[in-house]
């Protein structure tokens, strides 16, 4: 009995250690690089994914054709085929995004002439990465891998990346905390819906873009681009999350979750308490709505690095700030979305005081996803995500809200002695 | 009993046609240009206003010196003293913005060399003007007329409204609708919040703006100006708002309000089945919150054209989409948010179906005022607005809600014999 009030006594203070450092955090974007030039140990013939760690053999569609759509663009193979080949015969070494302080969305494939956002956490001087947005339609996030897709990967690290670091070098960076507590306030949860933190970070942008720019049609071009894709800021987002959550691991005892993540055959999850285990599950099937003339049966499992911004109270934990973005993905009214924040609370350890919801009288964001709650309230954390089709190159075909599997709880519940 | 059967099937018939004029609308910012070159009959020595009717002797003390400002800075006064000595010896003519197709914000001065922005309305082909927003602090609207308002003034006429006009000849004009809707699911009530509207312009701008920038440093300057002013947008929904009223207006019978209007001394409405007269009561103190160091006692009467926006259902009637506004103006929490669009829905003819509210399950916005049900309800429109200092350029020092006096309702309700 003593004993169990210690261990209790000692998860609650790790925990709210965990918490102090998810919200002491001062994320930063700070430039766009390509990969292979500020990610340490991102070599040739090394590709990050999203997830935990998978083998080629158990990649679903989406994550195996853009694998071979990444080795093109890389010139490692000269086409499709014989990228199959070298993905098979181990030529490429695969691991997360999460092992080398990135994340990325759906396959999440990050290879060294890509550029990625670099998101410092000025608090706890640590970094994260992330690609940027390719727009919609046919992208390698949803398993593209054509002259298309890779011309606009090669366009945007040679044009836009540059352009962007040209800005943000001016500027000094960009602090993005700010940035998110106004998005909140206009409809944005940040997950399934940044069109107004794309358009804020425009706006913030734009004078020293146009200031270092030296070329009015190139300018146009990329303000073009951005402009004409609201989920531009989604991957600032998720290199911001990553660069909050990461300082919060490896606090012992603690049960706060530090990732969770998705590579569309496996779902993770790490604890803050538990090292560098995954704990995985089955990826499960989205539950939303589809575009007209898809189903359920024409859908991959769950996919993407994007949860980690769940992590930070944010997509999911944070739609009573949507509730546009609730009917998008299927989960009905303005009150249903407020019930999935306040269901929220329920399995997090605190509240933002920074980001806050004018639809709950400004209650702040629930933060700090707790293992152990989640496992006494039976309460999965939800996460708003796309869909995208389970063949490869189709690209998106719904949205909905996933659960993240009980069973990685409950392993995690197991490692940290608490089940 | 049969006369006024028919007497009220004739004042629905006119109602509805009403209605329809205002929802048909196709507003469109179309340029931005000099008053004296788009505004007909906007002569030397002549000056528009805020509000309905004044003469110089009766204007508040904020609305007197902008006008010094004004004189001076169209060079018909040496300074400030001469200029009153030419206001009050009659020689500048005053009349309404409202007389010109035109609408201004707080003292809502307009003379010819002031950029104005131009909105067509492109399903009735009518135009309407308003000058562009300055910022915060010492400006023409809230009484300021030194040199650095002046000089902000000249600058704004030189190059600011140039770069807008020619980006949006190039984009063939930005259509305002669909902003607005979009702003309207950001927490913008387009009043007393514009902060999406505003980032939404700047990015719909953007391409254009960058695409025939001949300089990036005037580039930067002006996105700078317009990026640190989350009311920029405004002004833009004024013209809009006036645009959109001004064809709903002399349809016979109708008791819907084409106007709303102070000028600092006098509240002004106007009705559609009224023609031209003004009905008018004093402008009332308004109900809200000041900045530190303020109280009421230092605040000038109601005034500015503002509240046209919420004659098409903008402002006050679109409370419910903006929860931080309700705090900033003193008007509660989300649900005193939500209750202030729905007591409006009361006194309007019926609601947008372009312009929908996230936190009421996307009800419309309740669009034509009646100044029948106004009467029959004993509900005053509720405006959103900004309070002016009394005293001189002393600027902003507070927000709230006014309510129109129910006495001009009256009026209106006599003339039409409805009463």
């Amino acid at each position: 009995m003593g004993q169990m009030e210690d261990s209790v006594a000692t998860i609650e203070d790790a925990n709210a250690e965990a918490l102090r450092r998810l919200l002491a955090a001062e994320p930063v974007l700070a430039g766009a690089r390509p990969a292979g030039e500020v990610i340490p140990g991102l070599e040739d013939h090394v590709m990050l994914h999203a997830g935990p760690p998978i083998g080629w053999e158990r990649m679903c569609g989406p994550m195996k054709s853009a694998v071979m759509g990444a080795a093109v663009f890389e010139g490692w193979a000269a086409g499709p085929e014989e990228a199959e080949d070298m993905a098979a015969a181990g030529t490429i070494a695969f691991h997360p995004n999460h092992h080398f302080g990135a994340v990325g969305p759906m396959t999440g494939i990050t290879t060294r002439s890509m550029a990625v956002l670099v998101v410092e956490n000025r608090a706890f001087s640590n970094r994260a990465f992330c690609t940027l947005n390719e727009g919609m339609g046919n992208v390698m996030r949803f398993g593209g891998g054509d002259a298309e897709v890779r011309d606009r990967l090669a366009w945007m690290a040679a044009t836009l990346a540059p352009a962007l670091a040209a800005a943000l070098a001016d500027m000094g960076g960009l602090a993005l905390k700010g940035v998110v507590a106004r998005a909140l306030t206009m409809g944005d949860e940040m997950h399934m819906r940044n069109v107004a933190g794309t358009s804020l970070f425009l706006r913030e942008m734009l004078p020293a873009l146009a200031r270092t720019s030296d070329d009015p049609e190139t300018l146009a071009t990329l303000l073009e681009f951005i402009g004409a894709n609201d989920q531009f800021f989604l991957n600032i987002v998720m290199a911001m999350a990553k660069a909050i959550t990461d300082p919060a691991h490896g606090i012992e005892g603690s049960s706060v979750v530090t990732a969770m993540c998705r590579n569309g055959t496996d779902f993770g999850v790490r604890v803050s308490g538990t090292g560098d285990e995954w704990f995985t599950a089955p990826a499960a099937m989205v539950d939303g709505l589809f575009f007209p003339g898809f189903t359920m049966s024409d859908a991959n499992p769950d996919i993407g690095d994007s949860c980690i911004v769940e992590c930070v109270g944010l997509g999911g934990f944070a739609m009573a700030a949507a509730p546009a973005v609730a009917g998008f993905v299927g989960a009905g009214s303005a009150a249903d979305a407020a019930a999935y924040t306040r269901d929220m609370g329920a399995i997090t350890v605190g509240s933002s005081a920074d980001w806050t919801l004018p639809a709950l009288d400004f209650a702040g964001v629930p933060t700090g996803i707790d293992a152990r709650q989640v496992l006494e309230a039976g309460v999965a954390p939800a996460i708003n995500t796309a869909i995208v089709h389970q063949a490869p190159g189709k690209g998106m075909i719904g949205a909905g809200v996933s659960r993240a599997p009980l069973g990685c709880f409950e392993d995690a519940a197991t490692a940290l002695g608490i089940a």
